[in-house]
């Protein structure tokens, strides 16, 4: 049975996911939002969006960011505006998924309104613990660009015990670090301790940070507060990888002259490849899953 | 009793250097080559070099670079013009013992006529190690930056097992790399295994470059020739670690269209501080060792 999929605007990360969807079996690729890029692909149709027939897809395949709140699509490799609009939603074929980075509120209501299937892949566990690694190292570059010291020797506070947390701590760890982990179960704590890093519980950071080179939030919420930030060593840097706007108290961070940096998406700037595969190889499994079932 | 040491020049590393040797008991420190820091030192002599008493040294520290062939000092934080010439060899006092980073034909032959104890300090065994580290960091960042993969799963030869070799094997691997080592001596081979890495003979590169993503030379002698070369794939990258002009054939990279990479020195650039300790470290053990046998 062919299979049809439309991927709509993406980044540098999807150029490796399109490359990886290619070597499906029995598959159409409509591209949308590609016609500026240099590299071409071969094979594939690229698709003005008025032209996209919604209606005939299998996979529609959006941007890491999903849509803005207006449903308006980034198109990095375009100068197309597309807006995925609620009669767009309804043009979709009654078995077509539609896989995004994350969701917002505006493609939660309109999938929940018309009973399309959404899969936001970075809520996945899997692709979030795949893309830890690439996070982690980016975290790893930024702190040899950042100071004048070796990591090895350094001492670090990652505060979380989450799918990134938990990597970050390992891979200081393995250069030679000092890591502490601040975590709030019980559990947490005795696997950070397992795993040879020190355990800080939650409410204790701030006695903690003041023998702390490089403080590393991963916690979306206000976390790394006034308390926290007030013991550090002057020298000390605050790395802030939670979702835009982080966990860190910055505007405290600033007056105390403590350098804090918010950090993007790391895997999309360090690894876009090896980012882009993994999302492929969730999507290709979700799909072989779905014909098998069908 | 006083001690007298006087800093001739240096760079970044040095401002560390100079701090940790303040913190010596009984002991001057006069600076030449560092008027124009803007963050000075309090309680040191800033000197001109005319003005230096060198016949009162204990210990004099020339840069990492030492001299070039005819005795020039390089001062990265000074316009003074600092040459080193045989009169002033001559003017040392019987005891002085004279740091330098690296030594070449003009140091050493200088320090073996008037016989003048000379310390190459890299060529030392334990900061060759301990400098390692800030070297593997600044290759793990570079191969970060060089990529569009994670290090992770990714394909390292090291060709090398010496000093920085080995490190840089350890460190790639503790980052989830699938490591080889190529090496000549059965011991090294056999210890390249025994840490989990694959063992290459030195005689079988050529076998193995097929099948990797970096190939990172430590040997500072022509090794990474058109055999090793020819068979990278068109992604692969060669980053070369061993002093200029490096060990490989970098004509035969660029027609073939490899990209190649001569690293400068790592740890001035990624850990100047940690650098700067490391060189602290070892003459302030030394200097303490020979005021004991005094």
């Amino acid at each position: 049975m062919m299979q049809q999929i439309a991927v709509i605007g993406g980044d540098a990360r999807y150029l490796e996911l399109i490359r990886q969807l290619q070597a499906l079996p029995d598959t159409t690729i409509s591209l949308v939002g590609f016609d500026k890029l240099e590299q071409g692909f071969t094979g594939l149709n690229q698709t003005d969006f008025a032209d996209l027939d919604q209606g005939r897809m299998d996979a529609v395949i959006l941007p890491i960011t999903g849509t803005d709140r207006q449903g308006y699509v980034e198109t990095v490799f375009s100068d197309q505006t597309v807006q995925l609009t609620d009669e767009w939603f309804e043009g979709l074929g009654d078995n077509t998924v539609i896989f995004t980075g994350i969701s917002n509120d505006y493609l939660d209501a309109v999938s929940k309104a018309l009973n399309v299937g959404l899969i936001p892949l970075l809520n996945r566990d899997d692709v979030a613990i795949y893309n830890s690694i690439p996070t982690a190292e980016g975290m790893i570059m930024m702190a040899i660009e950042h100071t004048d010291y070796t990591i090895h020797s350094s001492r670090i506070i990652v505060v979380g015990f989450g799918r990134v947390g938990n990597t970050v701590a390992n891979k200081f760890a393995a250069l030679g670090a000092k890591v502490s982990v601040c975590a709030k179960s019980i559990m947490d704590l005795a696997r950070i301790t397992e795993l040879g890093h020190t355990a800080i519980p939650f409410d204790e950071l701030h006695n903690f940070t003041n023998e702390c080179d490089l403080l590393i939030n991963t916690v979306p919420a206000k976390v790394v507060t006034k308390d926290a930030i007030q013991y550090l060593p002057p020298h000390g840097i605050i790395f802030d990888l939670a979702s835009n706007p982080g966990g860190t108290d910055f505007d405290y961070a600033r007056k105390r002259g403590i350098k804090a940096i918010l950090s993007k998406s790391l895997p999309g700037i360090v690894a876009p490849k090896t980012a882009g595969k993994i999302l492929a190889d969730v999507i290709k499994q979700f799909l072989l899953k779905r014909e098998e079932n069908i």
